[in-house]
């Protein structure tokens, strides 16, 4: 029965190979978050004419060649450039334009003195006690991007700046991959609906709340399926349902032996089913199925809350990043701080174990404390910060270890 | 002029004396990545009933003093219990009940033995090979939460497993400090909206766009109230509607001396407008403005998307936090990272220098490069992963020195 117990890694590659969501083209104020699936090319030079980049004077740049504090150069001020406009006025030498950043430089002149350096004498005349080089203090006509030059490569993932920057070169829709729609359904004679009060023996449904939660936070689009009983027909009813619409379909618990059997019947009674995983050497969340129906993802997800979100973290983030589109291998940056264990921890070898940790401050340091507690509690992992792993070679690690602390997001 | 010049400081110092927005009830499953504005007590002890931790068989803890792999006890089994029933059986001494994960105690028993430590020798007889404690694998009613026990302290942000840990607690609406609304207004006489086409001289408006996905990344709601003139009348009117209904407003740009200048005199025709911050000494971003005019607060930020961004990463991130309720002091934890310089920077000092940096990594070592390019670039933002802040005090960094890389959202 345990014949694709998968280690890790192993579930992690198989996820990596998962297809992207489709392409879609949204316009780019509702693209934050989401991964380019194209490259984008600058449809013009940016800027698309010789702006200045300071507050000052634009002249021909030898005009104030050997400038200096002590011999400074007398030039005549022409006029002054309107923002917006192309300007009236041209630069012959020995003159000076007044111009302002952003400002378009008058035919004729070739560089901008910052107004530091320009001491007006009169109304019509500054002295410019530094020389400038051709090009000083302006950006020329493709100088941010050339027509046709790669903005973005595809894969790129949007952030506010990039969106900016799309606008200013006059983009206006960018294909992206879809959010992924998850369907998320909760099983087990014992769950209750969260807003019902439960009799003894009966448990509030935790794991909607916590499943279409963390889609959100992660930028994929959760549906609510709903309670099932263990029971094959409501749970086959609802995956046909569910199947429908979404790219995957979670379920989570019942708790009890009989409930997670049943998931995998009836997984196994789609015809197009292939299971990829049964079991992964983890803990807590041994007990996890994946099967592709068709090209969709199923998950058999363990029926309790805190082993659900551990799988959660260490694998359905990783689910929904490819879905999105992400194509890089690396996810430490932003999501691993490194901590000194707080004190030695055992660990069976042959599986990865989770430990639940708080991150503490001792001075500089950063000190990972483990949240202890009966593996059943839920409040152990309202209490943690982030995830430190011990991998299933080993078989446990010291106080003063460093570890890397997979962190919830906060 | 520049007589209320502040530090980056002394502006962050006096943002987390802003006031939080106000409370608002909220169900749960709007609540992710609010702050609660108050504490929450358990309504009831969770879980309500003696319940297993594992599957197994409900028994006397008594009955297996002494059990060992050479010396099992026998049992009777009496039956097995139902998820989410009260047990119809109770237990007697000599008896062993079947139970799973999250099952309900029976009466008279008072652990459960797990599954792989019973051997059944036929129907009606087990075999157990190990002794039990009172409680071993049983959670008692309040082993979670006791009943009117702190669950969440006032200030704690609702994550997933948060949100869950309510569910199970029944608890359907919370208080939290609802997000805060931004009006974001784009000034200067050379911007056009991003979908027209610029004339020479004209740039499409970039700040909207940044500036309002920005919000949305850090959890505000933000109203783009379009493009306006370096008009006083148009400005004020702009700045009247804002204030109407958004706790901030803000007024980036024209690029232009005038029209800086020109949203200072509107701030400064309103009545109850207090002026808080003339000038910043840092770069890029130097003049920012920071009013109030009554409760409402009112950036003046730069024209320039690039010195835009930095000013929103290093001060608008911590501005909407504090509304949001954000209680914290400290914020490093997920955003920066150790990095180590790749080359010599020279820094004026005066002034915090905000470098933009690309991570690179070399082999094991993360290297912080310098995103180089004339300042008016918009190009150098979108290069960046994030920001180097080089102290004033200081004349630059050696290559080589390990930093802290503040990391833009990715």
């Amino acid at each position: 029965m345990f014949f694709k117990v998968k280690t890790t890694e192993e579930v992690l590659d198989l996820i990596r190979g998962f297809s992207r969501c489709e392409e879609v083209t949204l316009p780019i104020d509702q693209a934050l978050d989401l991964y380019l699936s194209r490259e984008i090319a600058s449809p013009e030079n940016l800027p698309g004419f010789y702006r200045s980049s300071m507050d000052g004077y634009a002249v021909k740049a030898k005009d104030t060649f050997g400038a200096t504090e002590s011999l400074p150069t007398f030039l005549e001020v022409a006029g002054e450039v309107a923002m917006g406009k192309i300007p009236g006025i041209s630069g012959d030498r020995g003159k000076a334009i007044g111009i302002s950043t952003g400002g378009m430089l008058p035919e004729g002149t070739d560089g901008v003195v910052m107004l530091e350096y320009c001491h007006s004498l009169d109304k019509n005349t500054i002295e410019v006690s530094r020389a400038i080089s051709p090009l000083e203090n302006v950006i020329s006509p493709g100088d941010d991007f050339k027509e046709n030059a790669t903005v973005f490569e595809a894969g790129q993932r949007m952030r506010p700046q990039d969106i900016g920057l799309l606008a200013g070169l006059g983009v206006s829709g960018v294909s992206v991959y879809r959010r992924p729609r998850i369907a998320i359904i909760s099983t087990g004679d014992e769950i209750v609906p969260a807003g019902e009060s439960p009799e003894p023996g009966q448990v509030r449904d935790i794991n909607s709340y916590t499943l279409s939660a963390f889609c959100r936070q992660e930028g994929a689009e959760p549906t609510i399926m709903g309670l099932c009983r263990d029971d094959f027909s409501q749970l086959k009813n609802l995956m046909n349902e569910s199947l429908e619409f979404a790219d995957s379909v979670w379920v989570s618990g019942g708790s009890s032996v009989g409930a997670r059997d049943m998931t995998l019947k009836v997984m196994e009674s789609f015809d197009d089913m292939e299971l990829l995983v049964h079991g992964i050497s983890i803990s807590p969340g041994k007990p996890t199925i994946i099967a592709k129906i068709g090209n969709r993802t199923v998950f058999g997800l363990p029926g309790h809350a805190a082993s659900a979100m551990v799988i959660a973290e260490v694998f359905l983030k990783e689910y929904i990043s490819r879905l999105l589109g992400n194509r890089s291998q690396d996810h430490g940056l932003n999501r691993s701080i490194k901590a000194e264990m707080s004190r030695n921890i055992e660990s069976k070898s042959g599986r990865d174990d989770f430990i639940r940790v708080r991150i503490e401050k001792e001075g500089e340091k950063l000190l990972a404390v483990p949240v202890f507690g009966k593996s059943g509690l839920i409040s152990t992992l309202v209490d943690a910060h982030g995830l430190v792993r011990i991998d299933r070679n080993s078989e446990g690690v010291y106080r003063g270890t460093i570890v890397d602390v997979l962190l919830f997001k906060s």
